[in-house]
C-alpha cells in the first residue's frame, strides 16, 4: 500500500540510531522506472535545512531515482559540515543502488532526493546515517510491509504512521506516506510527504499537479503557526502503468489524497483534542478568505477556547479584525458547529446550544463581502501541546 | 500617586455589578483644568468596540474633560444597542459632572472619553453601568487612595493594579494607571492605559509625545499575539502646573513611564512564568528588527521552550526564517541569557550553560545585516495560560 502501491517503487527502512528512542529512523524509496520524473514543493522558511537546499537542486533537473529520509535530526543550522553530510548521503545512496543493480542504469548523487526531520542545530552523525541507509537498502521491497515500515521510520513525535492510496479505474495509482505532528504551518509544504505514482507523466506535469494539490491542502493546514525549516512534499513517477492519465483527473485524485494525508496529520497533531475547520465564506477574494481563516487559526485565544469547549465567537471576530480583508464588522456572521452564534455582528443564537464535545469543529465565518471562500484547518491549543513542546527538546 | 499625581485631576470608582466577581468595575477620571487637552491611540484591530469608535471622535477635537471606564464587558459586537449604551454613558457622565459643579464649565457628552474592557459579544447593561458611574462620581477625589482604587476597578484578569508616576524637577508631573493581562499584541495600544499630566501642553503636542512613546513601548509588547478590540492609551493634560515642558524631555519621560507600565503588564500576563525580551541587532532597518522580534515573540514553539527552560535556539532561527528581513542564515548569531548558543548559523557555546530558572529572559538575535536594532517583549506559553483561557469565557 501507500508509497509502494504504484508499480515501479520499492521501499526500505532501518534503525540508524538517530532517534533517542532507538526506533527505526531511516527510509529509502527507490523508483525503478521506466520513468524517473520528480516534482517537489519545499518550505518557504528562509532558514532552510541542508537537505532542502540539496533536494531543490535535484528536483530542478526533473528526475530522481531515489529518496533518502532520516528522522531524529533535521540537519539544519549545522554549519558547512551539515551540507557535506547531506551531499555524502546522496552520493552514498547512489553508489549503493548502483552496486545493487550492476546491469541497471547508473545512479548519481544528483538523482537522490534527501530529507531530514528532527532536532535543529545539532550535528547529524553521518556515520550512523550511512550505516542505516545501507541496512535500509538491503531491505528494499515493493511489499506493503516495506511501505508501512517506511511510514513508521519517518515519524518523529507522530503517534501513528500516515498513508493513503488512490487506485484509478483507468489503470494508474498514486499513493504516499506522511509525517508531521507539530510545526504544521502554511505557506509551505508543512511536513514530510512522499508520494509515488505509476502514471506516465513528465516532471512538468507532476509539478503542475503537485502545486495545484498542495495549494488547497497542505498549504492550508496550520496546526501551531510555526513554519518548519525542513518541510518537503515530493512526488515521483515511474510511468510503470503505461497509462497517461487525464491531467485534470490526476490532479483531482492527487488533491483528494493530499487532503486525506493532511487530515491524518491534523488528527495526530501534538497534544490536540480538536480538529478545527475554519471555512470563510463571502470573501472578496480567495486570498482574503485564506488570510481570514489563517488569522483565526493562529489565534491562541480562539484555540484555547476550543480546547475549553467554549464557542467564544468574540475571540473569532477579534482575530478577523486583525486582517486586511474586506468586511463590515456589522454584517459578519459566525456559526460554530452549525449554530449561528453571531448574526450581523451581534449576538445570534444561544451559544449554549453549541456542542464542542466531539473531535471535529467547524467554524464558518461569513464576511458578506463577496463570493469567494476557502477553508483553513487547525487544532486547539491544549495542556498536552504545552507539555510536549516544553518538556522535550525537539 | 499615578493617575491623580498630576495636579488638576480627580479619580473615582465604584461597583456597578458588571464583574461576576462583584469587585469594583467602573472608574472615572476628571480633568479640572485649566486645560482640557487630550490625545489617545487606539487598537488597530478593524473590529473596534463601540467605546473605541466613540472615543476616537472625542479625541479628534483635542479636548476632553473626563474619562469613563468599565471592566467586565467590552461592549464590542453588541449591535447598534451597544453604541447607544456608549453614547448614553458619555452624556450621563457629562450631566453628572455639570450638576456637581454648577458654576463650572459646561461639560457635554463630546467631552467624555469612554473605555470598556471585558467579554466580547454580550450586551452591556446600561442601567448597571450608569448607576455605577453615579457612585464613582460621588467618590471623586485627588487622593492617592482614589487613584489606587481606580487602578483596581479597571482590572480584568489582572492579579494586581498597575501604576507609575514621574515627577519632573522642572515642575510638571505625568502619571497613569494600566490594565491588561492577556491579548497584549502590537500594532496597537494593546491595553487600557490612562495617563494624566499637569504640564501645559496642547493636544497636538500630547499626540506627538504619545505616539512617539507608544511606538517603542506598548506597540512592542506581544504577550500572546492576540490583538484586542478595545485597546486605548489616553493622555490628558490639565496644564495645572503652569509649566510648559521641553517637548523632548516630556517625550522621554513619557516613554520611560510607558515602558514601566508595559513591563508591569508583561509581568502580570495571564499564566506567564517568564518575561522575555527579544533584542534584534544588526538589522538592515528598525522595521525589520521589529518584524524579526515579533516573529520570535509569536512562535508557540519558542514560547513553550522558554516555559520548559530549554534554550532551543533552532526554534528561534526557524521563526526568524519566516520573516522577510535581510539576513544570511549562515551568519546569524543567537545568545540566550548571555550565552552565545548559536554562532554564524551553527552550534556555538554549550546550551547547557544557559540558566532559564529566573523570570527574566533575554534573547539576542544578531542578523549581521545592518546597524539597526529593536526590542520586542513577550511571555512564555504555559499550562496556566492554556488553563486561564480555556476554562473561563473572557
Amino acid at each position: 500500500m501507500s508509497v509502494t502501491a504504484a508499480r515501479g517503487f520499492r521501499a526500505g527502512s532501518a534503525t540508524a540510531g538517530l532517534k533517542p528512542s532507538g526506533r527505526p529512523d531511516v527510509a529509502l524509496v527507490v523508483n525503478d522506472g521506466p520513468r524517473d520524473a520528480v516534482a517537489a514543493v519545499f518550505t518557504r522558511n528562509r532558514a532552510r535545512a541542508h537537505p532542502v537546499l540539496w533536494s531543490e537542486q535535484v528536483v530542478r533537473s526533473g528526475s530522481a531515482r531515489a529518496l533518502a529520509v532520516n528522522a531524529g535530526n533535521a540537519n539544519c543550522y549545522t554549519g558547512p559540515d551539515g551540507f557535506l553530510v547531506t551531499h555524502r548521503t546522496a552520493e552514498h545512496v547512489a553508489a549503493v543502488l548502483s552496486s545493487l543493480s550492476p546491469g541497471g542504469p547508473e545512479v548519481g548523487g544528483g538523482d537522490v532526493v534527501v530529507c531530514s526531520t528532527g532536532i535543529i542545530g545539532v550535528p547529524l552523525d553521518g556515520g550512523l546515517l550511512l550505516g542505516g541507509l545501507d541496512a535500509a537498502a538491503a531491505s528494499l521491497s515493493p511489499d506493503d510491509a516495506a511501505s508501512e515500515a517506511a511510514a513508521r521510520a519517518i515519524m518523529t513525535t507522530d503517534t501513528r504512521p500516515k498513508a493513503a492510496v488512490h487506485r484509478d479505474p483507468s489503470g494508474w495509482t498514486v499513493g504516499g506516506i506522511a509525517k508531521g505532528a507539530g510545526m504544521l504551518a502554511p505557506a509551505l509544504a508543512t511536513m514530510l510527504v512522499h508520494l509515488t505514482t505509476d502514471a506516465d507523466l513528465d516532471a512538468a506535469a507532476l509539478d503542475r499537479a503537485l502545486r495545484a494539490a498542495t495549494r488547497v491542502t497542505f498549504d492550508r493546514l496550520d496546526s501551531d503557526g510555526c513554519m518548519s525549516t525542513n518541510d518537503t512534499v515530493s512526488l515521483m513517477a515511474s510511468g510503470a502503468s503505461g497509462v497517461v492519465p487525464d491531467e485534470a483527473a490526476f490532479t483531482a485524485a492527487l488533491t483528494d489524497l493530499c487532503r486525506d494525508l493532511g487530515r491524518q496529520l491534523l488528527s495526530d497533531a501534538e497534544g490536540a483534542e480538536h480538529d478545527v475547520a475554519i471555512r470563510v465564506a463571502g470573501a472578496a477574494s480567495e486570498d482574503e478568505a485564506v488570510e481570514v481563516g489563517r488569522a483565526v487559526a493562529r489565534s491562541a485565544l480562539v484555540k484555547t477556547a476550543v480546547f475549553g469547549r467554549d464557542p467564544n465567537w468574540g475571540r473569532i471576530l477579534a482575530a478577523v479584525g486583525t486582517t486586511g480583508a474586506a468586511f463590515d464588522p456589522l454584517e459578519v456572521d459566525v456559526a460554530v458547529n452549525g449554530v449561528l452564534v453571531c448574526r450581523a455582528g451581534g449576538p445570534g443564537e444561544d451559544r449554549d446550544r453549541v456542542d464542542l464535545s466531539g473531535r471535529d469543529v467547524e467554524i464558518v465565518v461569513d464576511l458578506h463581502a463577496g463570493a469567494s471562500d476557502a477553508t483553513v484547518w487547525t487544532n486547539d491549543l491544549t495542556h498536552a501541546y504545552v507539555h510536549e513542546n516544553s518538556a522535550y527538546t525537539t
